[in-house]
């Protein structure tokens, strides 16, 4: 076990300035150390978390937490942030059940003004925070951290162009590291790249200069320009930012202590909208993760001497099975092409892109853009697949309503990290789809029990003629992957797996399986559960339905995600619609509220979705 | 009735072209002669359409439709290119019942090869367009025409950050009106209106003097420049696009057809992305509209002498209510602030804007922003209400999850526009807010029958601590407005308004009083029916489902949103949920499909929400 013998003493942000530049800096590799220590054993995010030690420390070194608000934009970077201000002997907990959360949290900790998990959100909320300042008389600082990934979203885009309007103190810090989860692209991704690569000094704004120039420490910071610290450049070069009505300044080196805190210094007395414009290297003082940022972006355990992730042995994963199934069908049909939003590793489209270069694309974080250019494509007679996480999609809700659906375009949606996911927590748990999807006509939906049909349900999906989303969880296939051709699926087809008396169970997804083990559970009680699996969540199999709910036994409805709207609802809907007169319906989804972070087998265990426990949850229906 | 000599002729688009300039002159004016002469019957977008009345000549002078494709953004403004793409003799029936919608459809023409009605949309569809032109070996050109308000959402500036990077030939026409709806707001308007202001002639970005310079006839067109027509500018002001990887092109004179016609003819032959900035007066050539352009954006009828908008006498709207509500609430405390995505008149907030300019936030069309800016200013303790129509609010499903609901913060949303909203159709109608709405947690949901009980629920949404949207559609509330006091709502608690003994009529908002006038009528035929309004969606009054529930009677859920997921699937989980055992539900909410345009009445009918419809969905249900 290590010592942190500096870090031990920081119990609130502040404690930081009392600090020489010094031990700052061994702070910063207190906090290395104890960031590698924490996540090769719980997993987490670890490259972002790395290359923000020196910004974090420069941070809470000039502004004052709490009375300064600082929003971490997706806030997986939080984790810096979180062991100076009070968390770092709960650090070990992190993302564990019942422990701290992989991400800022209102209800965590009086550090954290605004939660986060979703990227893009924080110029939006310091904004808000700011004006509520105003309004309400306060003096404190706020400052938005948001990376060159997060600021291509709608959403932060959005909220630079408002900044200017609403003529209010706000400081948006932004974190460099020439990526995003992958590789940045896009039009500020070439500007940011510009700026970097501009020649030593070129120019400097005179309102950037006023700024620092007005300020006597700053002036040295500013004298960092002859030995290249800090560059400045006018309206050339942070030429976006300026025109949105920023001061722009930058770049700064993000892990030079002392320069960042002169230029925060000079900023934290500066009026109007500020942008600084910080460089740093995501993974920086671990040199595996430097060397494959992306690799360590989001991981489980690692091993912290050689580098070396661990694997999980299990089953082939949906997300694998996607991959291979989606080259084989795009082999075969050059009209495939598939469009991700940063997320081509998460996804499972790398080998796609490999494979195909001009059929691949990867619009950055921008989730909006990437479903209604799909849409463009799909009106052109292409067919498109969009792969996203089912909680990001939710970004996307009204240009899947709007340009997909309405005009009936065959975009294909592969809606990853379905269901719960464990433990990031309810910002990335993707429980809100079913409901979602299901609600929106022409939407075909469907969720694979296995890899298998997963292959079966994508060969469908590219050759139905209207949009199709097919939503499957992370991790692996319930039940091991058999190699073959696909199968046929006929539309709205459903499945009678197991035929029994007393019940029947319906469920979703990988479910299926929990509710088979149920059912042989069940059956050494002496009860006879049917199990269905609609695989078509929409449209729902008809005659089969039918058949079920007018059995006069009680139907039992699984499914991995939230009750209210979800598949319980639509079989309610439709015996409503189709003069069924009684019927009894029991759900056994997640219950209405934001389920917490967790071990996915806990989390599952406590909201009923083992097969022991939809076990009992039959047997108390049946048996009081 | 006036004659269309030229138009009369213009059977398809590049009828146009072989006009001599005289003509198309004489062209234009007739277009906007027809325009006036229909929407002045039908209603529809004015002043929009008045603007673009050159644009869409010039577009049609010098690009080949429809082996080009143009989409028009929001494409309200798309009247003269459906005047010039062949549906000029079925203008009369525009935005009627079966007639042509007032937007562009891919189902309604070959001219339109992507639809629209939501903002923003324009610059990622084209971009698919392209792309896929690309991909398959096509060869046309594909233009974006976007105004200056709808540049500002999030989309579109996803759209325009990831243009350069596809590296594909497109053209983004930017129709610069000055205002967006009502004022713009904002970096890109402050930005533009530099662009107008900028010294006549300043400085030509290398670039964009080559597109225009080695063309011969354009050399003529940046000649224009000398007469003040055409003003091209570089890097300096030109900036925001410039740096975004657009040849920026502008601003141009929107209202001179042959200086366009020699741009475009161009920008037609030119590689890569290019921006063209076309200056625009929204209304022109119809004073009345020009004076008053948000007054005539969106209108019914009005008389084309004298300028008068035709004001159908009615009950105080649902709106209007709001409004002054809104008001008075705030007049006593004064931590509520109101927040619009470029709708200050549409949802009612002028008043307040002007009452309270300090707590007013006009953040531009861009509603995520919205959303998460006022869970910013409800983190810091202030009470904002986000008024926005239920179809845009769908932009927002994501940040009302992640920003307001997870963190439970107490922002109110004014859901204006619920349910069907008539002649503006399926990108438009309101439809879905109770399906997405109540399957977030930590929500609450209510739908005022009246605007007496929506001054209630104002009252209680301000004093309630978490999120809370109130849904009311467009128009008059159904009974007349009575002054007075909020009376006080507790929350989740229905009512039951008429006891029966046949069967239980459960209505959400509006449609309660088509309920009690069916109760009425079924009286006659010796039904007993009892009338429910839950007000609240969600949470349900326990109690009162609970006693209608378990009656044993037949329970019809009438509502005026999608049947999946919505109201009738909320009573239904209910029930599953509690053991309730057999129930008999059944559900008379709008079908699994896009609801068409037409007038209101006459869509309530079709799809069985009058009382009539209801009486006679009762009568079925019980006598067979």
């Amino acid at each position: 076990m290590k010592e942190f013998p500096i870090l031990r003493d920081i119990t609130e942000g502040k404690k930081v300035r009392n600090l020489t530049d010094a031990e700052q800096t061994a702070l910063a590799a207190e906090i290395r150390d104890k960031i590698l220590e924490t996540v090769s054993k719980t997993g987490g995010h670890l490259a972002s978390n790395l290359g923000v030690v020196e910004l974090s420390i420069a941070l809470h070194s000039v502004f004052d937490v709490p009375t300064d608000k600082i929003i971490w934009d997706v806030s997986h970077q939080c984790y810096p942030h979180k062991l100076l201000t009070g968390r770092a002997d709960k650090f070990n907990t992190l993302r564990k059940f019942g422990g701290i959360s992989g991400f800022t949290r209102r209800d965590e900790s009086y550090a954290d003004p605004f939660g986060a998990g979703h990227a893009s959100t924080s110029v939006s909320a310091a904004l808000g925070i700011a004006k509520a300042r105003d309004l309400t008389g306060g003096d404190y600082r706020v400052v938005a951290v948001i990376g060159d990934g997060s600021v291509t979203g709608g959403l932060a885009l959005e909220g630079l162009n408002n900044a200017a309007g609403l003529n209010t103190d706000i400081t948006v810090v932004l974190n460099d590291n020439k990526m995003s989860i992958s590789e940045n692209v896009g039009a500020f991704a070439l500007h940011l790249a510009k700026l970097r690569m501009a020649p030593f000094y070129k120019k400097t704004s005179e309102k950037a200069k006023s700024v620092l120039g007005k300020h006597k420490n700053v002036s040295r910071a500013a004298e960092g320009v002859a030995h290249g610290v800090v560059r400045l450049f006018g309206s050339d070069s942070g030429a976006i930012f300026e025109e949105m009505g920023f001061t722009y300044i930058g770049p700064i080196d993000g892990h030079n202590i002392p320069v960042m805190k002169k230029v925060f210094e000079a900023v934290r007395r500066e009026k109007g909208a500020v942008l600084v414009h910080v460089v740093t290297t995501k993974g920086k003082g671990y040199e595996f993760a430097e060397n494959n940022a992306t690799g360590f972006h989001g991981i489980s355990g690692f091993n912290v001497l050689d580098g070396n992730i661990e694997r999980k042995p299990s089953n082939l994963t949906f997300t694998g099975e996607f991959s291979d199934a989606l080259i084989n069908l795009a082999e075969k049909n050059e009209r495939i092409v598939a469009v991700t939003a940063a997320m081509p590793d998460g996804t499972g489209l790398t080998k796609f892109k490999e494979r195909f270069p001009e059929r691949f694309f990867d619009v950055g974080i921008a989730e909006e853009h990437a479903v209604t250019f799909a849409a463009g494509m799909a009106s052109r007679g292409l067919r498109p697949v969009v792969a996203v996480y089912s909680t990001f999609l939710q970004r996307a809700y009204d240009q899947i309503i709007h340009d997909v659906c309405l005009q009936n375009l065959p975009v294909v949606f592969a809606v990853d990290r379905a269901g719960l996911v464990g433990e990031d927590g309810p910002t990335h748990h993707g429980v809100f789809d079913l409901a979602f999807l299901r609600s929106i006509p022409n939407m075909t939906l469907a969720a694979p029990r296995d890899t298998m049909k997963l292959r079966d349900l994508l060969t469908f999906a590219f050759s139905h003629k209207g949009p199709v989303a097919l939503r499957y969880p992370r991790g692996g296939s319930p039940v091991p992957h058999e190699n073959g051709d696909a199968e046929p699926v006929a539309l709205g087809r459903g499945e009678l797996l197991l035929e029994g008396t007393d019940t029947v169970i319906v469920a979703v997804g990988p479910t299926v399986y929990s509710a088979l083990d149920a059912a042989e559970m069940l059956r050494n009680e002496g009860i006879s559960a049917a199990v269905v699996d609609p695989v078509f969540i929409k449209p729902l199999d008809k005659d089969l339905m039918y058949d079920i709910l007018t059995r006069k036994v009680p139907v039992l409805v699984v499914e991995d995600g939230t009750s209210s709207g979800g598949v319980a609802g639509a079989l309610a809907e439709f015996a409503a619609e189709n003069d069924i007169g009684k019927f009894h319906l029991e759900t056994a989804g997640l219950p209405d509220k934001f389920i917490e972070h967790g071990q996915l087998n806990l989390l599952k265990d406590k909201y009923g979705l083992t097969a022991g426990k939809i076990a009992e949850r039959v047997y108390r229906i049946l048996k009081g």
